[in-house]
């Protein structure tokens, strides 16, 4: 059996896959963890850590075989086959993530919506009829909906994260701002731009301070950018 | 001088916070590492450690005093201000995040739109006339714009976020699915969906496959929810 992988290294595997992707699209055979750190923002020892937990690829000074990890990842990833979503709350936000382009690939189809809204629930969206979000457990139960996209106002949020978990949903993007509750085994994604935002005016702020003299303490830290 | 705070820990400060100031709204005065730990689905040892980097919180067994150390995380975080945001691109998504309460609070501001599309440049979005993207460098400088949000396809994404660089934004939070470059001293966080639904579904292949009797290794690790 093998090691356990860290949920942050798993984390990581969709930008490499989406590198890896993009190289063998312009024709790239191989690649070596130098280049392929430097286009990750990352270390090759990193690069080696983390591609070590599925196996043996590349050899010494050969770097990796693009097209052959490019599968490896993408069967680890589970992708290659289509995973059904539901998206529960069709305002302005829900509607932008169905009409969005580029929001999912061919991996994922948006097979249900949802919303409590009766002056919404009945009309068409992204080619799916709004649903009232009182049919969505029986719904996920009967139509096998494997991951559920949440776009409700954060106040109604943990009650539909809720009513994913008992209808058996066991993966959850959540867009509300909250601490949302899931019990063990199910995984939840938090999309919070404001809480990006907050985490970069600590670095904005530090910059600022040391601009001027000041007595206070000064963190002279500069981080680089980062996967949020 | 203080320690260098790891950037993972400022990426959680913003939770932190939000938390905090639930707490508070709704009366709560002190409050342990334990409950908080459980709140932010972390461990008490955590909570302690993460806080300790910002000074001394709370007597042992008493508890943090919520609204002391949300002001410090507050101004920690440089926020209690106003941070002024451009916008590039005004398509579907860039239209639903203007649009979209709760995309910011009062702290961030946005001040002005950019399109490339001239059926977009000089109509108003949130109250702004959309700008031409060749005015972006100039507007950024003459206006003191901190924070870039990027909303413009794959393919021209990297081109806005050099031109932000270039007139000095020191944060960017970018939407395209890209392994964004920018230089060290440039905060950069990226929003990709996408990723965080390709992350998950490495655990709910994990789970499938362990359904059926297989001769494959299995990966038994069931991780918790985790931000993104």
């Amino acid at each position: 059996m093998k090691e356990a992988v860290p949920d942050v290294v798993i984390q990581r595997l969709p930008m490499y896959a989406h590198i890896l992707r993009a190289l063998k699209e312009v024709g790239v055979e191989s690649i070596g963890s130098r280049e392929l750190g430097a286009m990750l923002r990352t270390t090759p020892a990193q690069i080696r850590k983390d591609l070590s937990y599925f196996g043996k690829f590349g050899k010494q000074g050969m770097g990796y075989d693009v097209s052959q990890l490019l599968d490896e990842l993408t069967g680890v990833l589970g992708l290659g086959r289509q995973w059904s979503l539901a998206l529960i709350g069709t305002g302005r936000l829900g509607r932008a993530l169905i009409e969005h382009k580029g929001f999912v690939d061919d991996d994922f189809r948006m097979i249900a919506v949802f919303d409590k809204s009766h002056r919404r629930i009945g009309r068409k969206l992204g080619g799916l009829v709004i649903q009232d979000v009182v049919e969505l457990e029986q719904t996920v139960k009967e139509r096998g909906i494997e991951i559920g996209i949440v776009a409700v106002p954060p106040s109604e949020a943990q009650r539909v994260i809720d009513s994913l978990v008992r209808s058996g949903t066991r993966a959850i993007l959540n867009y509300a701002p909250i601490v949302a509750r899931v019990p063990k085994g199910v995984q939840l994604r938090q999309i919070t731009p404001l809480h990006a935002l907050q985490s970069m005016t600590y670095y904005l702020k530090a910059e600022l301070t040391s601009l001027v003299p000041t007595s206070a303490p000064q963190t002279k830290k500069k981080a680089r950018g980062s996967e949020n």
